[in-house]
């Protein structure tokens, strides 16, 4: 219909409303766009409030409502970031006072330990574990426990502040009934496909996008399991390597060229994803234009979302727990035995992977994509010209605003502004038990983003048509979504991944004298070095000993039912869940308090509402007197009341209206 | 302020709105008053709709949305019922194919108890158990899991179509801007306080509130505790009766005298508490006549729900549970035991309890005192009166229609109706997975319960003040926090008062064969009779036994550490709770997935609201036209054009107005 079928058609290259402006040259008036760069794209106002009435003045109600959001989210994330570092501080300064941790450093302890890998790999002393035990006291630690809390009632303060904004700049916008006015139309393939009533179409579309999603979903598993491979296959040849500084570094070396490669899988994914996700739901011809987009935003969501945590959840869940014991290790594909974390757990892993995958996906996606690429085009561009720059200038002072609007890149819509921010929130709210320090990232990452998008909009693409949005639609279930599945996410990490829930259950269980002395050598199992598989044993066995000890709780050798999960096993696995159990259950209800507590409409906007319905009402009743007098005056000869008389008014119009005219 | 305040200082006795007229009699003429009772207040048009636009044609909106709230609610129970019995009758069906009780009833397995109380019991075989045990088959089968899940399932269910019917009420009965215009006006107790600017009363009042509600739970608390005591000595004391007749029924006789103990007491204290609660209320002073209504109706359904849950919550979950072992029981206010529940677990017992409750609020509290009470009113009345029936009869064709209803009872609001139904709707969600008959009683009870109103409200109460609600208010907000604490207690009663899980445990992992074979025998432990405390091994043992078998999973006595907890309780804890996380999450997902999917507003209503505001403003429009030409021929002497031109309108107006004026 229109000028979007002329487009299709190729009878036009392109349509887009015009800048305001120029923004550089002495010549040039003042206008928004010149207002919009001086006050709001430039990195050096970054610590100023962004003018959101003026953003929606020009770019219209949709990318304001964005960046208003974009805004409440960053400020909303200083307090989170600030509790977050005291968290980590606190970790940095009783790093010492751990009483694991100084069992493990202690060489007078002479635990020794079975080996990691078969044959190649010897017994090791447990004191060689101690940097690995005291970094990773640094983000295990009971603060933790408090911190997941508080970042729970974090994303429901963030939300409640969030509507209300909403409410209030919907009232300020005038935007208060627009849901109510606004027409969806159909979209025109909907209607060819309706005209062309094949049945057939209608009963496989759905069918293809729910296979197709799964399709995607065990694309991102299988390649999630290679990761793991690759990882255990380095390791080994590692370990058969004879150069013997190249082994101390061993784990370093696999674990960062691992996470490197993960982020690079993840990010060449993301853009597969994304295009998949859209073929999927243009198979499934949705009926409207808001339909389809809300489609596409859930497909894309979900396959960006499995594809970003798959290896974080694997790490937080998985590793370390299918590795079965020594005697019996688990193997995978032949002869490849699954990997497992560092003594001190594989909560420090976890951590790493997500600072990584955060800091990587933000760099590489976020900065070095949006900042990166149109340089790159540009130095092409001037690269073919065959003009020199001060040429370049001159021709660009001369073209008209039309021909330099059309230089810049098509404006795409705000949803992949919408969608990384969405994963970025993901990511601080899922696994921040396991890494304090991500509101500060966040923070960090999003001051630039701002200004970022910001230069984007106003100097890289051309201006957008002006586009009406009551609300940020269905990118608010989304986030409601994250937040209640991060309760019981962090709930699982607390309860499992990390050392919190054995150390509880040992100081006031089986502790002899009530401290934590003695916990390391609890947590250890006793296993005979005869007990090995042929050929698994250590060809090079650096100490000699009969036992070795390994990190689980199985009966010792010399009980009824050797190497059997021992009752402290089951103890301790009864009491982490009862842990999920009651902070999924206390962060819900603290929750709910909180959402019923708050008002999702601001009482001076809800009391001016009021008062504007009431003088409408006013108003509406003198009209009404008037027009009855006129008609009165007109047709008959009775006296005329000025008031308007109570029967007329019986039904009661209901009324909601805006003051102002 | 006006008539309450002249009512309040005694100069008039009562005032309220008449009746439309009489029922009775061939002379009086048709009224609505008549019609409603001819339709709607009879039993014998149970099985049809109600007439609720008459309803709030006659009492006013908020009665109205009473009854449309109930009939919604009574046809809900209809499925309800139909899968409870279904359920009830699936176990009904398998009794006889259940591998457990069979064992139990079995004489040839032998198997010899240990004692019920101290000295004065003896051992028992448990096949005298066997009657218990097929009966409490009755309930703890597999099918109650699914029933709960349904329940949960239904009341998301019942809360969605309750909405959707509101919302088509608000728009046929024209409400749907009422909320912003309706006034909270002040209570006068409270600018009375304002005027004297006591601050010592305005920091103790919240303080007296959370106090007293704490004070009234623990005196509940306390009162249970006490039947409990009681249950326990009248035990004791009918096995030191020597009538051996006596001692069979023993269980029987001390169950339903305790559960009716129970009952009387649950009554008394609810009228207490009904008291206690608006005194409390009164105390606080709060600020409008709607926080004062909201506050007085929170707290007491807290004090009645605590009152009429106590004695259920302490036989699901803690009964039987505080036992201690033979040897080492626990004891209890001197030398009284712990009680056990039955062999075969609490889930009957808590069932009959259910059922002695439920039944036994219906019948008294509600039948009784609404029926009862009136017409023991009316009875007492005659007898006062000299005249006979004959002359009262024609006294009474001579009174005028005021003097009529001066007689019959004040109208005390719907807030007693609605709070019988939300206990009931606790009772029928709560512990629905050991009672599957409770929907269907809730069905019988309600059927009645409308008609019963229907003739109160028709024919002994005085005409209501009308008052126009929008919605149930707190009312949706306590239905909806039942529904959310029914899924966790569910899971609850499954998981530990019910032996599903142990079964499921045993038959996977224990079972030498796969099947449920062996399963008593692995659930009962063994004891040492030499290992009995002085004084409590029985003085005359009927059988001549070394070991007794007691319901625990403990180590034997010839274990290194005997007594103590086995390994298999810890893993049946894990499974537990592991089974408690699952149903909770699951079931949370699915509620909120059958939320999301049906829309609040029916899409014919929307459809409706959306065609009237574009009538409404196509009708402001021509409106704007016309008076700007009014104003043009009146002022000016410029051409009118017809239609209102586009720059008046670049403000657009927003309208929500009804059609039909």
């Amino acid at each position: 219909i229109g000028i979007t079928s002329l487009l299709a058609n190729g009878v036009y290259t392109s349509a887009y409303p015009l800048h305001d402006g120029d923004i550089e040259g002495v010549t040039a008036e003042p206008n928004d766009r010149k207002l919009l760069f001086e006050e709001w794209a430039s990195y050096s106002v970054f610590y100023k409030y962004q003018p959101i009435g003026l953003i929606r003045k020009y770019f219209g109600e949709k990318v304001g409502l964005y960046f208003a959001w974009l805004g409440v989210y960053t400020q909303m994330l200083i307090p989170a970031a600030i509790v977050g570092v005291i968290v980590f501080l606190y970790g940095c300064a009783t790093v010492d006072d751990n009483i694991p941790s100084m069992e493990i450093c202690d060489p007078r302890n002479n635990i020794t330990m079975c080996p990691l890998c078969d044959s190649v790999c010897s017994y090791w002393k447990l004191e060689t574990a101690c940097g690995t035990a005291r970094a990773s006291h640094l983000f295990d630690n009971p603060a933790t426990v408090f911190f997941s809390i508080f970042m729970a009632l974090w994303a429901v303060l963030f939300m409640e502040h969030w509507k209300r904004r909403q409410m209030r700049l919907n009232y300020v916008w005038d935007l208060t009934d627009y849901g109510m006015e606004e027409e969806d139309h159909n979209r025109a393939e909907y209607e060819l496909r309706v005209a062309e009533k094949t049945m057939r179409q209608d009963q496989e579309g759905p069918k293809v996008g729910l296979r197709s999603d799964s399709g995607g979903i065990f694309v991102t598993l299988v390649i999630t399991f290679g990761v793991i491979l690759y990882r255990i296959s380095i390791k080994t040849a590692l370990h058969l390597s004879t150069y013997p500084a190249a082994r101390s570094n061993i784990r370093a070396t696999v674990k960062t060229t691992a996470a490197i490669i993960n982020l690079v899988v993840i990010i060449i994914l993301d853009e597969i994803y994304a295009l998949i996700a859209r073929w999927l739901t243009t198979l499934e011809v949705p009926k409207t234009d808001k339909s389809f987009e809300e489609r596409l935003i859930f497909k894309t969501f979900i396959l960006k979302f499995v594809n970003a945590f798959t290896p974080i959840v694997y790490l937080a869940f998985f590793r370390g727990r299918l590795v079965g014991r020594p005697g019996k290790y688990l193997y995978v594909v032949g002869s490849y035995r699954m990997e497992e974390c560092a003594h001190a757990g594989c909560l420090m892993e976890l951590c790493i992977q997500l600072c990584i995958t955060m800091l990587g996906k933000q760099l590489i996606q976020n900065n070095l994509f949006e900042i990166g690429i149109p340089k790159l085009k540009k130095l092409l561009r001037k690269r073919k010209s065959e003009l020199t720059s001060k040429q370049e200038e001159e021709l660009h002072k001369t073209l008209k605003c039309y021909e330099k609007d059309h230089v810049l890149g098509p404006f795409v819509g705000i949803n992949p502004e919408y969608m990384e921010m969405i994963i970025q929130f993901g990511m601080v709210t899922l696994f921040v038990a396991s890494f304090p320090l991500a509101p500060l990232f966040a923070l960090l990452n999003n001051i630039i983003e701002i200004r970022l998008d910001a230069k984007k909009f106003v100097l890289e693409l051309r201006r957008p048509i002006a586009a009406k949005a009551k609300d940020i639609g269905i990118w608010y279930n989304l986030l409601r979504g994250l937040s209640k599945v991060a309760v019981i996410v962090n709930a699982f990490v607390i309860a499992f991944t990390s050392d919190f829930v054995p150390r509880l259950v040992y100081q006031y269980t089986y502790s002899p004298d009530g401290t934590m002395h003695g916990f390391v050598n609890h947590t250890l199992s006793y296993f005979n070095v005869s007990d090995f598989q042929k050929g698994t044993e250590p060809s090079i066995p650096k100490f000699d000993v009969k036992v070795c000890r390994y990190k689980d709780y199985r009966e010792p050798p010399w009980s009824n039912t050797p190497y059997e999960l021992s009752k402290e096993f089951w103890a301790i696995l009864a009491v982490r869940l009862a842990f999920v159990i009651v902070f999924q259950n206390v962060v819900m209800l603290m929750s709910d308090f909180v959402d019923w507590l708050i008002p999702d409409i601001p009482k001076d906007i809800s009391f001016q509402i009021h008062k504007e319905k009431l003088l409408m009402l006013d108003h509406f009743m003198k009209e009404e007197g008037r027009r009855r007098d006129n008609y009165n005056h007109d047709g008959y000869n009775s006296p005329s009341s000025g008031n308007a008389s109570p029967h007329q008014l019986h039904s009661r119009p209901s009324f909601h209206a805006r003051a102002g005219w």
